[in-house]
């Protein structure tokens, strides 16, 4: 992962600001002859989008995509197909309200990276956060569409897991649940709680944490690499760029530092379909090479930092001053991070099946 | 992070098995004119070095490192200093006993990288674990002796802050106890507990797991850099690179996602030395990029998967089979990853120290 | 270099095909706070465009180019400059005439990548050569003129010193002649004979091979780096990723074959500004670090493998066929790749001065 | 290719200088269960040991290779293979007579890396050129063994095809006279002249230069990849970061540029086995793509640099001086420069045939 880049063989070089013209994204090394439309990216696009519930920001976006390259007909089918080069994909802004920030242009605004950005470049581009703004996570959205074609037989589900000091119990966890309500909630009744609980969130002008999980099933053995390859250090790299984010784990998690060795380590038994685990506290992963089981990794996500409570602050020539950030924001940026989640996850396991594949040859 | 080698302006790639002729790696990027000789590098390793206390492997490696190139007498002060190429470091082996591990040459056992190494070569190095050992991990500690150098007013220091559920309470931290104990524990007081709490898993041939944090005080703010390479995100993925990690989380963490907007953004000051921050949920980092306050990073590691117990695994052929994994072995191995952290947090600082200075200049 | 992404602290990433919506790229890593604007890119892609003179194709192609990200106006003085972040640029394809190429579409030009494309990617995007058109280097110029701005006391000039047989004398090289001719040719009189032999050779339909020669004044000694980012290597690869090239050759170059050790080292005297060279064989660099002397580089460009003749090859059945290039093309592609040299040897030496600065310190 | 690390999913890291304690290299991404020997690497290495000849370097080296890590017997055969993991290589320096060089130790030696280094690095490793030695290349050549295990189908071969202005007739080339002398040249007649020729140039302490060719056979088409990746590209690279290369050409190189488009563009008709060109002036390779031809290189090989009359230079301090290079050195570099390209050649291969098999799955 190097700066506006991840990824190795499936490489995604995203760029754009939050208020800029457009943001996009440059996918290389998608093999050739899969079949990609516009809908395919579009369809994960709107799952992300803001503006769809009173839950997320109120800034319209269609993010409508549009292919610029990396495409074609087939000359003999007529599907459009991916063609091997690099795939470029454009995101116009359309409801940038860059005044909306005029207020905020020499403050520093707490828990955003203002003041790191000022110190870092010099000057910051203030209008909606910039290139620091989530809005760029719409870009990986679209890459991630475009990994989930390279792996056909690979699901990736992601669920808000925990909002708050809520958590959702395990054995209520129903996955069709997810579509059914604006937190991509995996049981009604915790649905139903939070849309009274986030309500109230949202009209005091706070803001919330989360927790989301990210499952990938049908993934085989053997994918991954050691040492520094390792398909769980490059999920928590990839997982830790997200905006928010400050914590990652696999399988057991934090919660392997409380077991003993015959707690923690899962057994083994021959099965059906070959060697089969009696549980799953490694998330899917050993030795940073995938174990056949499901791959699981929860991320927890800090509340919103644009609140509209008064903060203490600084601004640019270094006066003390109060700050309450106004605009359009998420109580619980959270939410969104499901997709872009699950993006990531698939990102990751595109580029890690094709360096598979190369070097090891199956 | 790609396979063997991790970093980019600052880069290590290691190399050995636990049961081979010799570990070992090369540092590449290392800027000329800095002091360094075999007793810095010594030093660190002296504290991650096994047999040194009954609560790690008995196994006795003198880990005596010899520096093969990449330094030479200074031509006017004699002082051994880096040339700018590469320095490269050998550690050999000399108590490797492969002899113990002939009884489970052809077994999986439960938790070890043996199942996933063999679905991905077709083979595993059995004796010790091979490349998954975390006899790897010296040459880690070698190579953040070297990133220590280069970074002269960072002050990079671990503590081990849990040890299967007992937590050390924040108020009783005291960074001088960590030199007085064979636990790194910074609490005089949980460290006594610690003995017998040990002792009692060691004879009993169970383990446990810990929690790991790592500090980096004098860091100013500015390193790092969005959004791919942002500074948590390698300090993650650096993390989950070491064996038996299965979380990472930095500042707040997952207690984030408990927090409202309130509670967890950082309100800052105006002070003496620029901007202060009153609190550092953020962990000295936002938008990837360092605040100037502490970074701080914590672990998880699971406990040792080589126990006494009989556990239920599969074998080479695909027969059922138990198991007990005899050997020598750290009945916490997550004692010994307190310098392994120390050193990859050095590694990832030192990087971008140098990729902060080549791209802003300053 | 990987795929399609070159650098590794100034990245340029490009993307687009000849008959596609638009070409474009993404330069990652420019440092922030550089002056940049539309023109500063104009007017380096209006010396590589098109349609220019007879001696170029006819297609129309206005490249005007928009930068969608990475700059802003300053706080304080108003004026656009770099931001630190990802700058994309995009260039709209608008004289596509895809319907000359339904002819080509099953057949292999010879001495085009037709056939090479197709074996590798299991089909190709026939439509002007697609990814592999010289197209695609319209957005290397785009780039270089932002390399330029991060190089400002360096200066970057492209010449063709030879057309078919016929070379320039270097005793007969002035600069400034450069500017008054359609080929970037150094000498009023080679100009004038171009003239006349460049038209015999077009009206036949035929097409003739070019080397052109690249010289970057200003570079001070130490950039560059040994063993495998040589700033001789890297201006290889570079120049070699140009579209037709066949050569690359730095200072003496292949003459060096022919020279006794007594001719071909470069002897040194101490000067006014310090060490001063007495000859320039190595071409500014020795041991992949600059000299501190001009920087040489010249590369052989193949003629433009369409012509009128017939020629024969195969189509994608397998059956032999006659084949003759129509289409709009360049009778010397060289005279274009001036620029495109001068972009890329730009680029490389950017990229070296920010990866000198951060390793290096100075 | 980055500092001292080549290759993308084949990565080679080279340590060592001249007359330091070893020299080595660590091979990352060799495929697991291929059979390697010390034997397989000796066998090349010994082709480019120095001091078989009055006509290299007296310099005796046995360069015994030692394989530190990365391979295992192969617990069913018994077979030595390759596991996947990196390969460390080690080669002891024996014959290193650092006292040769404390002459030399403040004065800059004309054509050699010794201002250039000291500019960039603020010192220099003057015993031997350090790392700037062509005793670095001794390690490339044992990577390039493992790199011809990975691909058992293709032949790599290099030859000598001219020495000073003498160039070898390619109807008079010979592949099996190239092991019949010391020149690796395939011309008879050609190689006795040499003999004279070049001890005429030892005796009178001068040196001359040289330029070599190698070539790939059995390559399919395919490999390689546009537009920053181009196999052309990368072996451009690979050549040019050969100690004292100056030009590098593919195929008809720089006798393209005097070529017309129906000269220079290869033919195809249908043969036997699919598609056969008529020629090949391609060198094998079109928009960066192999065409199932040979992939034919040449390199220029400047003269060494260190010569017996005395030449004008300057010292650290900034005096002006006269310098006599004495130690051991190769009257013409260029011979041991075979071996060396092959290797980059295998390594080069090796790297793209994996790439290739990851991102097109063929």
């Amino acid at each position: 992962m190097s700066h506006n880049t991840f990824g190795h063989l499936f490489r995604v070089t995203t760029f754009g600001e939050s208020h800029g013209i457009a943001i996009g994204c440059v996918v290389d090394g998608c093999p050739p002859l899969i079949p990609l439309t516009n809908e395919d990216i579009q369809r994960d696009l709107d799952r992300r989008r803001p503006g769809q519930s009173r839950f997320t920001t109120q800034r319209q976006e269609p993010d409508a995509v549009k292919i610029l390259s990396g495409v074609m007909a087939h000359p003999e089918t007529g599907v459009q197909v991916t063609t091997g080069t690099p795939i470029a994909l454009l995101i116009e802004n359309t409801d940038q309200r860059s005044k909306d920030y005029s207020e905020i242009k020499d403050k520093f605004r707490p828990g955003h990276a203002d003041f790191t950005y000022e110190a870092k470049y010099g000057l910051r581009d203030y209008r909606g956060g910039g290139r620091s703004s989530a809005r760029e996570t719409a870009t990986r959205v679209a890459a991630g569409a475009i990994a989930r074609k390279i792996l056909p037989d690979v699901k990736v589900r992601g669920a808000l897991v925990q909002m708050g000091p809520h958590k959702i119990d395990r054995d209520k966890w129903d996955w069709d649940e997810i579509a059914r309500n604006p937190f991509f909630c995996p049981d009604k009744n915790s649905a139903a709680f939070f849309e009274t609980y986030l309500d109230g969130i949202r009209k005091s002008g706070s803001s919330i944490g989360a927790v989301i999980e990210v499952v990938a099933e049908g993934v085989p053995a053997g994918w991954g690499a050691p040492i520094y390859a390792k398909l769980d250090g490059e999920l928590a790299a990839a997982m830790m760029s997200i905006n928010a984010v400050k914590g990652v784990e696999i399988g057991a998690g934090f919660g392997a530092a409380e077991l003993s060795g015959e707690e923690n380590a899962d057994e083994m038994r021959t099965g059906n379909n070959g060697t089969r685990f009696l549980s799953n506290n490694a998330g899917g992963v050993l030795g940073g090479i995938s174990t056949g089981q499901p791959v699981v990794v929860r991320f927890a996500v800090k509340p919103t930092s644009s609140i509209l409570s008064p903060r203490q602050t600084v601004d640019r020539k270094g006066a003390d001053i109060d700050i309450m950030t106004k605009g359009r924001h998420d109580p619980c940026v959270g939410i969104r991070a499901v997709p872009v989640g699950e993006a990531m996850m698939a990102c990751v396991l595109a580029d890690h099946f094709l360096r598979h594949r190369g070097q090891v040859g199956r």
